[in-house]
């Protein structure tokens, strides 16, 4: 068997073109707002579902690149999804990217509360940074409470990135902190359904990172090296 | 809507009850050598598609559990795949976890041998730990490096958990190391076709580790707490 050796830039490139072939292909038409978003997850996963899956509050990715370009903080509730975010991208735009979890004082707090860490990491990042990017790739309790949070009007964050994975509570708390965004106008980016994970949270984060450092071009279709 | 807030212990069990559930109304039979592996990548992705795609070389789950009992490092392709696997676990069995892909001196390697970092590092681990554990569920360079390293007798690794996602190389890659792995009586863990990822990665690792400090417990089928 001959495999011939390509270049990262090469094969990203290469990768794009079959995923827009294929989805094509399936008949599937993506906004072109939010193309870039989901075609980077379709790339991270080589899962097609996320076509359909993704939703987006109206102009969601637009309010993302923006608060980006502001140089927010990105919090995540995964150390996974933090490792996997673009650091240069932050660095280029002052922005930042901050996981609470693993972090002693949210063990304790946590405990104090008689709560998960995942809750007491969101409460700690909406008052040390409301106006954050929240992408939550695992805890649905993260979610809960970000919705609690909002409700109250604790919170205003940029954009939540929705994207817990697994089969208890997970579709239930995704399914509510959409419809509490929608009524409350906060931008949200949601993986509906069972899937998501701390990969596809970076590759949302990712794909808006390269929109708002101009690596991606938001109005053209697709990868632009 | 009402939620029910669970502890994530009783999420874990109940996610696992629903798994096995779902597979048996699937009418899909794990061999019980590979059902904690196979579980544990489907609660991770929510993704079915792992019990068919999944590849084991007879005892690979075995020989992984007891590689990592005798303290052995696990190399990682990517820095999320590093954050994935269970600390607290390495740690009970005096074993490690290394990611050389960001690190300066790969760098350096890379462009003097006219090579990517994944292939840089592959190498370098290979000279460092060549008994290592090696996960990849990035690049498919590093995959192709290993089989090259093996076919020339300079590599001998415990296991390698074959897990790169995409859409160019990706599959050729897999199945060039799962029967360079079979030919040579290497113990090998692959997800076939498309699909993996760092979160599989780590999956794949933290379930042998969670056998190797008996948290689970390979004989019985699913989870024990």
């Amino acid at each position: 068997m001959t495999i011939q050796h390509k270049l990262p830039a090469d094969i990203e490139r290469t990768s794009m073109q079959i995923i827009e072939k294929e989805l094509l292909q399936m008949g599937i038409e993506i906004p072109s707002e939010n193309d870039a978003v989901v075609r980077r997850v379709i790339h991270t996963t080589a899962d097609f579902e996320y076509a359909r899956n993704l939703r987006f509050t109206p102009e969601a990715v637009a309010q993302g690149v923006t608060a980006l370009q502001r140089g927010v903080t990105i919090v995540t509730d995964t150390n996974m999804a933090l490792a996997g975010i673009s650091k240069p991208s932050l660095m280029a735009l002052g922005a930042s990217a901050q996981c609470y979890m693993a972090e002693p004082m949210i063990a304790e707090k946590a405990k104090l509360q008689g709560t998960t860490r995942a809750v007491a990491a969101m409460r700690y990042a909406a008052q040390s940074c409301p106006q954050a990017i929240f992408a939550v790739g695992n805890a649905p309790t993260a979610l809960l409470e970000l919705c609690d949070l909002i409700e109250q009007k604790s919170l205003r964050p940029s954009l939540i990135v929705a994207v817990p994975v697994g089969f208890v509570n997970v579709v239930e708390s995704k399914e509510r902190l959409f419809a509490v965004c929608t009524e409350q106008g906060i931008p949200c980016i949601a993986a509906m359904g069972r899937k998501g994970g701390s990969t596809v949270a970076a590759a949302i984060c990712n794909a808006l990172l390269y929109m708002a450092t101009g690596r991606l071009n938001p109005s053209a279709r697709g990868w632009q090296g």
